[in-house]
């Protein structure tokens, strides 16, 4: 529970209340199973350093202003059992971000190692019997996992009422279903480079599943449906929601080629050296293939997936995604889908401040900052 | 839900009644996710055809019962809810199965490739960008948490009252929880062979995790706790299930090394190929090192996970085994358990059938086979 003295409402202080409800909830739940089982305590620090270590609770956030927007109130007892239900959301994304790592093999998140290089470097370390990597993998798998269950266990014992766990049902099963789906689509369009889809549209249904709908449109959908929104509403979040998830994600591709270190926090280019077969590469790769430039296109597809990519090759990728349209084409996109965000968002007639609080997370989330 | 014509009641019908709950669930989230993103299909389906490819139903046949005993229903609309409900643990199972193939990197599952085998063999056939293995591991690791995240909305869908839903609360947390705590246990004791728990504990709390609490008590738990039984009745049906499920793992161990192939479906000393640390080979490691046996105690250790122990090996650990006198010593505990359990079967007083259906299955997993 949060239970700040702090005179500001949770409106002001999200971010903060999501990490004391997280920090409460993984306390009570350690104290649970090391009862049960003491060497599970490893694995559940693991995941409270995870999951308290970083984030920007964006999703929560969304959660936060869907209910608001539908009428929540700011404070009191039933805000305090929301806000409980919606931290929910970042043990999901626990889920996600360990399995991911796991499944890219990434050695750092956040500047730390990942959850199953650290396991594996525990395994080294005190030189036990076996593989040390599969070690690592078997812990960030279970890690994973623990955090899925808990993430259920923490929403349906957030004491909301049975009226709102039904009401917010199809929201948070959507979402962990969609979240999934799009990890796999994912992982499908990134194995298989050129059937079955248009590269251009699985790169927009990967950034409408996992970006736009569990990122925000789903969190609205939630939060709104815990406090007793209509069709009307919720179908107005969702379109906002929807679009601005993606315009966002449009943004993060644009700033992953052209942003400054210094703002991003990631090296410019590491989703192209990753092989991230984003719109904008798909645009790009499109617009050269019918202007004939054979030898673009073949740069291109050099480049992608290229650990090894030297920044004079980044910047000739860079200048043909600007010299074939693509970067205008995915600005024009971005602009599209925020107007519409926009409109959809002022239809919605949220109570206050929810319309504002909202607009401006869509004006941060797609601002080009480059 | 179950709407089989059939006469019988689900007393006599379990296996299928829950199969059927199964099918039709899958087949309508399939729908739902599909019309979300088609290619989340081919995961659905691999899902699909693992859960419903076989298993005896083990957990939900315990929580039946549970229900049963606690004065639950055989039959009508609440019996099919709670019937609907208990399905979800063959849910749970599929994601620890699926997860659990990628952790040992089995190849085969009763008899057909594993999950990741499946997808790795599809990305090679098809000839794929990048690592079939690392495509494989992915998809299994997506599909168990879809099975986990699947298990909670069947659950929380079927149809349970508010009230049953809070009784069932800490048996439905429990049992994930101690699932994985139990799978964590068991990675680190079988990569940690001597720190920090002596062998013959760790291979008990690993039985008392992943095969008693899993298995049989939390799902007896499960059961009564939906039909409303009080404190002495789930005490009861707890211990009973405590101890009957540790013995149940014990005699499994005993036929992994001494059965017949013809009636466990699996060849004979794959557990000592695999480098299980049961508690009969703790016990005689402990019992060979206190006559001062060395060469058995060494012998025992190369065959310990040796995958290509010869037949002859195999027996003459197997001879050890005998004369060390752990199999005794495990066949006494195996008789000690049965008879707690049994007496604590008897003192909960449950509604019939339930005693003498309990009693049955416990006889059923205890009894010797070889």
């Amino acid at each position: 529970m949060h239970t700040a003295s702090d005179p500001k409402s949770i409106d002001d202080t999200l971010p903060t209340a999501v990490q004391d409800v997280l920090a409460t909830y993984l306390a009570a739940k350690r104290a649970q199973l090391t009862a049960a089982e003491p060497s599970a305590g490893d694995a559940v620090d693991a995941l409270a350093d995870f999951v308290l270590g970083g984030g920007k609770r964006i999703r929560p956030t969304f959660a936060w202003w869907g209910w608001r927007g539908a009428g929540g109130a700011a404070d009191g007892a039933e805000a305090e059992k929301v806000l409980t239900a919606i931290s929910a959301l970042e043990l999901i994304q626990g889920c996600a971000l360990v399995h991911d790592d796991l499944m890219d093999d990434s050695a750092l998140r956040r500047g730390k190692p990942t959850v199953h290089v650290d396991f594996a470097g525990r395994h080294r370390a005190a030189g036990w019997h076996g593989d040390p990597d599969k070690f690592g993998a078997a812990a960030a798998i279970l890690i994973g996992d623990l955090a899925l269950a808990w993430a259920d266990d923490l929403f349906t014992e957030a004491g909301l009422t049975a009226a709102q766990l039904l009401a917010a049902g199809p929201a948070w099963r959507g979402m962990r279903a969609e979240m999934l789906a799009g990890q796999y689509l994912d992982v499908l369009t990134q194995s298989d480079g050129g059937a079955p889809l248009p590269p251009a549209e699985a790169a927009m249904r990967v950034a409408r599943l996992k970006t736009a709908a569990y990122t925000v449109e789903r969190p609205l959908h939630l939060g709104a449906a815990l406090a007793g929104a209509g069709e009307r509403t919720v179908g107005a979040l969702r379109a906002f929601g929807g679009d601005i998830g993606v315009a966002f994600q449009l943004r993060d591709d644009l700033l992953g080629m052209f942003g400054d270190t210094a703002v991003t926090g990631k090296p410019a280019g590491d989703d192209l050296r990753e092989g991230k077969r984003t719109l904008l590469i798909a645009v790009a790769v499109t617009n050269a293939e019918q202007a004939g430039r054979d030898a673009t296109v073949e740069m291109i597809h050099e480049a992608l997936g290229n650990p090894k990519l030297s920044a004079d090759d980044l910047d000739r990728v860079r200048e043909a995604l600007v010299d074939l349209g693509a970067v205008a084409e995915v600005e024009a996109r971005i602009e599209r889908l925020t107007g519409t965000a926009l409109e959809a968002l002022a239809s919605a007639e949220l109570a206050a401040p929810a319309g504002d609080r909202l607009a401006a997370l869509a004006d941060a989330a797609t601002r080009r900052s480059y």
